[in-house]
């Protein structure tokens, strides 16, 4: 490859810096192959000095030149924006094209507010030590993907991973929040997940049922202290959940290890790329081959293999793995899966809408490699030769292209981490290309975003109906975009207008780290619901009459109602040494009518949403007085609203 | 008070809605007097259908409308907001006019972004049980205010309070984050505070030396068990804590209890609303006075008695408290403290900008009192015959007044929570009505604002120079402003431009719970630094060759670097039993290139930003390899960033 095979169309906009980026990247792909990249570091951007005029900013704009973006007040925005929020462990709600933030959906971490990690409710999802504290209280959410009917989304669930942990996270859609964990076996660095479209086999089942999941490292198996010297018998499994249960139904076992996951619309397969398929335990080993991969699941017969009891386990595990490496798997008209050579560490796979392609990205090849879906099907059914004549397109597009959404019109638009741009080509352009055509104009358009995207996404992009709207890219550094907060930067999301034939950049949308991924949803699809049925806790306290202290020796219950401004215990009093369960039911039946609940010095704050019932357990170890309050403001009297736990001896 | 009483200028806007909400808040008022207010119940603005279109919200604008306050694509933004989070925990730093969201600062939740609660430094400031677990993982943040140079921000520290607690921390705003945290003794529901603006003697001292401290529940002195049923013997006490060693310097008991806290600009006084001077225990005991009060604290004759030894301790604390209660101050010219009667139930005292001032207003009174600080000094010198004499002005400025900002117009902004207004009044035109001039225009404005403001504060409007151009409403309840997301809602800060006669609100922020009180700080006063000084940090690795494993017993320190894209140690071996001490430095230089540090199944994550230096113990638990993994993208070869740790029998 050389600098001059990378082309780019639109370098006039902010010449001088096009110039060096492509310098700098090119240089340290010039070098070693092993210090490739343009980090952070290669760009010196100084951030401006706070006081400078906001007109002195690179790429000023007429005031009001955006307005066609504007939310108003009053207005509603045009589309939900389901993020995850990498290591902070949830998952966010924004609202597009304003980039609002609506709402932290707690998952993986502690949330003091709502009171996740706190309450018994939100333990028992989250999973607890022997001593009743939680398992952990870290996690890294990468991707956030919906339930499917009919290659639609049906805004039932959400699914996201936590990478520390290997753990699978449901949200249901209806009250936007967790309902279920699953920690993945015998696994680690579970970062890609998609849920399924349909079935691979019953027709009928038009809708998800299973989610996969990709593990990127490779440990010895069972990981308990056995062969972690030696690497190359490490392995790595690729995962299936089902999306009901949330139960592991099995898992394959690979060469290398999978990254990213994408799903096919007839349900039959899934894939992973893999970027070190060399299983380098070292980083100078992960990328001395010349090809990795992306590696197709033929699910249909991993289940077939699964029910015929062609499986093993691992450790503790129940879990059925089946062998799904290239050694057992010679045969392609048996095989469970297929390895598709792609340049080297690619670090994307995304299925287009129409059903027909995979895109896959090598982040240290230039390129987009174009599987084509019936291609893979043929190679399962003996007719294909090789794997790689599966690739139709392979077009040069920009360096370090991670991730492809794709528009209504047969485009792809994919983030190119090295040259901090959107690429936007045709894809039928470059299968002509790939052919041979040399007239075929693959790249359409570029437009530089701040800085170093990772994630891009289209709206409605990941399903069969994409409107070719807005692509969203989430950017991995900010630098100089918004006014200097301290070493730690907030991220970026660059909404862009795709609509034209010219991409457009047209909202900056500082985001608190990580915008990792996203779906963008149109917002008549989301069905949320505003209040609680009472009856949908058991231990709800339906009557403030029902309230009280109910004492088992010393274990106590206390049971108490909120209706804005009191609660329905003005003081309760508990005994040194009591383990206190307090159940808490929101008789307000309004919207939006949340409230607090908090225990000085006890560590106890938790929100009850209206009709809702929240109960925590805890030790009393303090005598005295503590005034617990409502934390969440409900009234103007809202001050007044209070309980006295009064702690005797 | 007859409904006729409220004035209001500007009912024609959405006719409908002013009067259903007046007659409901009134309706309120004229009954017990107990169920006063306007929850979130009354209003039965139900949630849009996400599927109506964005122009059938109640107050569409034309596109563009809003174009002066677009801060587009590579622009800045005029202004820091730095925000309380409230029950989140945390404090937020906002771009305004955009709304933006550049960080959220952790102070009293944990974070498993930075890792706030899981490196040995934060732990250090947050605290931790015998067992080396966090003592608290909630907080209430409240108030945020800054340190003062001869009244106006100098941006080297913010504080803010834990309501939950009883905690004061500092962030210091050069690099963003949360340095110190002290626990206030024997005090509950510690809400308002403020930093003083100068020292009350010493004229060369010109700046903060002294952060205010008002605790809103009464308890048991000490609170082990004693007088806990007989709420008349429980007390409160007002805190003086040194803002530079953050250590507690006095403390002072007083009747009844207090609220927000505002100070002078001359250093001489510090005040409290006071809202339950009843000290009720239950709800309906609150209102039965006719008036509470705002307390005035005479700083220099405080601390004269704190060096004079008139001083007490309660339980195991060795504060210095001194007597403020009435009884023990009688006569005006030695008093400690002084009370002015103010209508039932203030919610707010604001010192005006010109240091002339404060305006305390009471939730269940339509009025705001003005309070004349010459005066409330003349009533220390003997001077003047009722404390309430200092009120010279007591306009009625609508329903449920809470908080005021000002602007440099001398005009006042303040939030009528059940009328869901901000009103904009004159100060020196409510004196004049207040001395009998029929004709004087106290009221000159009303904006709606979306819905049940609680603060409101204007930019730069807490230092002796605001600039009248904007006021930032924090508003409690969003109802139908923005698209629904289950059942708890965001809330919303409104920005209003309040540079011409008219008030405009502008922009509509949505907020994650709770926006309680923000500051609004013109952007050029805030230096904050990019980069660490490895010498910071004494446990800093400076060089990669100081890495290894260094074993003490079972005590082993595990030393590392970071540089884009690896760490220093690609794998490193730990025995089972050993407790782990890990100190990485990040030696990569450039501003925004932070890595982060994984280690998955041992609950640990946090970030190491350039130059800096972070630690984490843990007991090795478990035999086998875990990846550790950078989880801050950082290169292009991020994925690849990893250490590899082996646990040994």
């Amino acid at each position: 490859m050389s600098t001059e095979d990378i082309k780019h169309d639109d370098q006039t906009a902010v010449p001088a810096r096009r110039k060096f980026l492509n310098t700098a990247a090119l240089a340290g792909l010039a070098g070693a192959g092993l210090s490739v990249g343009l980090s952070a570091c290669k760009q010196e951007a100084a951030a401006p000095a706070a006081g400078a005029p906001a007109g002195a900013a690179p790429a000023a704009h007429a005031a009001g030149e955006f307005g066609k973006y504007e939310v108003a007040p009053g207005q509603l925005d045009e589309y939900y924006s389901f993020s995850s929020g990498g290591h902070s462990g949830e998952v966010r709600i924004y609202g597009l094209p304003s980039g609002r933030l609506f709402k932290r959906i707690p998952v993986f971490n502690m949330d003091c507010l709502v009171g996740w990690g706190i309450t018994n409710e939100s333990k028992a999802i989250l999973g607890t030590k022997a001593d009743g504290s939680l398992k952990y209280h870290t996690g890294d959410t990468h991707h956030v993907h919906q339930t499917y009917v009919d290659g639609m989304y049906d805004c039932k669930y959400m699914f996201v991973n936590d990478k520390i942990h290997s753990r699978l996270a449901r949200i249901r859609m209806d009250t936007m929040e967790c309902d279920k964990i699953t920690e993945l076996p015998n696994i680690q660095g579970f970062h890609g997940t998609f849920p399924d479209k349909r079935d691979p086999v019953d027709e009928k089942i038009n809708h998800t049922t299973r989610v996969f999941c990709g593990a990127e490292f490779s440990i010895p198996l069972p990981n308990d202290g056995n062969d972690m010297n030696d690497p190359t018998k490490y392995h790595s499994l690729f995962t299936c959940v089902d999306s009901e249960s949330m139960e592991v139904r099995w898992q394959v076992l690979i060469d290398g290890n999978c990254d990213l996951v994408a799903t096919s619309y007839d349900g039959k397969l899934a894939a992973t790329n893999q970027y070190n398929t060399e299983m380098g335990a070292h980083y100078q080993d992960m990328m001395s081959s010349e090809h990795d991969a992306c590696l197709f699941f033929n699910i249909a017969r991993i289940e077939e293999a699964v029910k015929a009891g062609k499986t093993r386990t691992y450790g503790s595990s129940k879990v059925p793995v089946v062998d799904g490496t290239k050694a057992a798997n010679q045969d392609p008209k048996t095989a469970l899966t297929c390895s598709v050579p792609i340049p080297k560490n690619p670090h994307g796979v995304n299925a287009s809408p129409d059903g027909k392609y995979f895109v896959c990205s090598g982040k240290l090849s230039p390129t987009a490699s174009v599987i084509q879906h019936d291609l893979v099907l043929k190679w399962f059914n003996g007719e294909l030769k090789e794997a790689r004549e599966a690739v139709v397109a392979e077009p040069e597009i920009g360096l370090g292209p991670l991730h492809t959404g794709f528009d209504n019109k047969g485009n792809a638009f994919t983030t190119l981490f090295l040259d901090s741009q959107i690429v936007k080509w045709n894809v039928e352009a470059a299968i002509q290309s790939f052919k041979g055509d040399k007239n075929a104009k693959v790249v359409l358009d570029r437009v530089d975003v701040q800085y170093q995207p990772g994630h891009g996404f289209t709206s409605m992009g990941e399903t069969k109906a994409p409107d070719g709207k807005y692509f969203l890219s989430d950017n991995k550094f900010s630098k100089d975009r918004f006014l200097p907060v301290g070493p730690l930067h907030p991220e970026t999301a660059q909404l862009i207008d795709i609509s034209g034939d010219k991409m457009k950049v047209v909202a900056d949308h500082a985001v608190y780290s990580e915008p990792h991924d996203s779906i963008i949803v149109r917002r008549d699809l989301v069905k949320t619901r505003q209040v609680y049925n009472l009856d949908e806790f058991p231990n709800a306290v339906k009557d403030a009459k029902e309230s009280g202290v109910f004492r088992n020796g010393n274990k106590v219950t206390v049971k108490m109602v909120s209706q804005a401004p009191s609660f329905s215990l003005p003081e309760f009093t508990v005994k040194k040494g009591d383990e206190v369960t307090l159940i808490l039911t929101n008789l307000d039946k309004v919207e939006d009518l949340t409230h607090g609940f908090a225990i000085p010095k006890y560590d106890i704050n938790f929100l009850v949403n209206p009709q809702e019932t929240k109960s925590v357990t805890f030790k009393v170890d303090k005598l005295g007085v503590y005034w617990c309050y409502c934390t969440n403001f409900c009234h103007a009297l809202h001050l007044e609203m209070r309980s006295r736990m009064i702690v005797e001896k």
